[in-house]
């Protein structure tokens, strides 16, 4: 079946709003953290942990998944679901982040993308319409419309360039899409113009898919032109579908994403900070190789139930860590994971409540006066 | 407490034993392979996966510990246990065999062995003394006498001078361990002399310690020459007292030491060899990274009841390998592991029945009877 989002509650003051997305594989409340699987595996954790911390859909990477182990096997395996044994919802993205990340400027053409494999250097070529198949392939509950990511800053005449194609391609990937029991995103573009992303906006909404994404931030822009990003788009896309803003995961971005009525968030960040050795906190960022952690036998959080802070003290991660012990960036990972996953579960409560605001406030307050 | 081994049964034909270990956390069964926790943690896992895999006794290493996070950090912590967060019983080695692999042969005295750390170079010195006090304060269940591993092959005046000094070593540490809660083994060495390892068996059962540990093997010699040196000690150590083969993790290795009496064995094969791809299975080792699994959609062993074969492919435990998630190395590790843990639950049932040698041949037979 085709992903349905159903409001529950707007937010009385905000654009906030709580709602259900319901999916193949169960429903599940938005606003809504993903973890990201990249190569169908979230990095150091199983299906269950990812469960354990109340995980809802996960993101997996078409590019990824497309050289390694490709979708042919996949899908003799049966689907990505099946593949990696994970039986909630799956995203997967076009593969067009990575691709424009490999390819040289002249290589990017009308059909497609001619760019190099990170693995072998192989040339490779990546159209709509493959990345489509791709992903129907993998049989993801969610796919995503082949897009360029505008790189921040681009000139005018590059983004409006740009834009156009995009929704070209985002009506031939439509046209492409034969998996009838997966959904299919649109994505706006638009770089910093607000024309632009006006007009991006409109006419992804006219070609019509499942759910609609707002794509290009988070490449190097400030904050504010970010969150103008989000306005210029947002107003334009329909109340019944859901919003996706693609590889946020700061958790001030997500505050101030849900403020403005996104629904959806994924990054790498919470597990990649994980494998340095950072953790979320309510008070900020914490590096557990500091040495300050060394006798500091209390969990990272007290009041967070997940399984590291249940379990094991900051002493012990930072001896994990700083040995290069993969459990450190296990526990590491399950308490970032479910922080972003348990900030999104209060939002949901505090829009129940019409006290969005005051949450975010003091949540800002108390995230920005580190410890 | 101090750990009591009591015997349920002896193998009909053999000196193949099944018993039982009770120690401050619990009672466990022998024979017995510990998995290897370094670094306080057997890498990958949780200890929830080490109890899912039945695992008795787990061991980690003084040395390491020593330098990482510290004994004392460990001893704040409230002991091993808790700072690891492990429930079962736990056994230290004494560091000997790291530090004598790290020394100049120059700097091994009466006194101890001064040697270079491996992380930072810096110069430290670990006597029989120092090496109990470390692991009085990690306050592991059972603590190895400090001794000098013999390399081979050894001259006969480097065995007997070696062997004579790991006795007076046995003393010291004897005379220095302090802590009620904590066992203390001796270690039998002699090289590959017979006369030596009689003579040394004899001396250290003299001292009396809660367990006997046959050291010296695994360290290049072949195999008749290994399983020599077992049946020229196994014969003067008490039979109320359990004996440990250190080092050992080879399907085989095991059986023939079960079948002269040994009740424990560690290794860091299981995960180690899991890192690099490779599993145990009833038909030898096989590497996952080998192109002919791409698509075999069974578990490593459908007969195998571990959380890696009830869940996942080979196909999905190839990818995560080539791709290098180490939520592949847990798989192995966990199937590697249980399938040692399962190959001694099946032993013990053997020797209830009698029928030691022949589960043996019948598992030397299909184990090197390679598909």
């Amino acid at each position: 079946m085709k992903v349905k989002y159903q409001l529950l509650k707007k937010d009385g003051k905000t654009n906030a709003r709580h709602g259900l997305l319901h999916t193949n594989y169960g429903t599940v409340e938005t606003p809504m953290f993903m973890p990201v699987g990249t190569q169908a595996t979230v990095k150091t954790l199983s299906p269950e942990e990812l469960k354990d911390i109340h995980s809802g859909v996960i993101l997996s990477n078409t590019y990824h998944l497309w050289l390694r182990p490709g979708e042919d096997i996949v899908a003799k395996a049966g689907g990505l679901h099946r593949f990696m044994n994970y039986d909630g919802p799956i995203l997967t993205d076009s593969g067009g982040f990575q691709v424009f990340s490999l390819a040289d400027k002249k290589n990017i053409t009308e059909e497609g993308v001619l760019f190099k494999s990170h693995i072998n250097g192989e040339k490779l070529f990546l159209t709509p319409e493959k990345s489509i198949e791709i992903q129907n392939k993998l049989d993801s509950d969610i796919a995503m419309s082949f897009d360029e990511c505008i790189p921040y800053p681009a000139s005018y005449e590059y983004a409006k360039k740009s834009t156009e194609r995009t929704i070209r391609w985002a009506k031939r990937g439509k046209d492409a899409h034969k998996n009838e029991n997966q959904s299919l995103f649109g994505i706006v573009q638009g770089g910093e113009y607000e024309d632009l992303r006006k007009w991006s906006a409109q006419e992804t909404v006219k070609l019509g898919f499942d759910g609609y994404s707002i794509g290009g931030t988070s490449v190097g822009e400030d904050k504010p032109t970010m969150y103008k990003m989000i306005d210029d788009a947002i107003v334009y896309l329909p109340e019944d579908k859901p919003r996706y803003l693609m590889g946020v995961g700061d958790p001030i971005d997500i505050l101030e994403g849900v403020e403005r009525g996104v629904d959806m968030f994924d990054c790498v960040l919470p597990t990649r900070i994980a494998r340095h050795g950072n953790a979320f906190t309510h008070h900020g960022k914490i590096n557990l190789k500091n040495a300050k952690f060394k006798e500091d036998f209390t969990p990272i959080e007290s009041e967070c139930n997940c399984y590291a802070c249940k379990h094991y003290t900051k002493a012990y991660i930072r001896h994990l860590i700083v040995a290069n012990e993969t459990f450190g960036q296990r526990l590491l990972s399950i308490h970032n994971l479910r922080f972003l996953i348990k900030l999104v579960e209060d939002l949901r409560i505090a829009i129940d409540k019409d006290a969005f605001l005051s949450y975010k406030e003091n949540f800002i307050k108390e995230y920005q006066n580190k410890e």
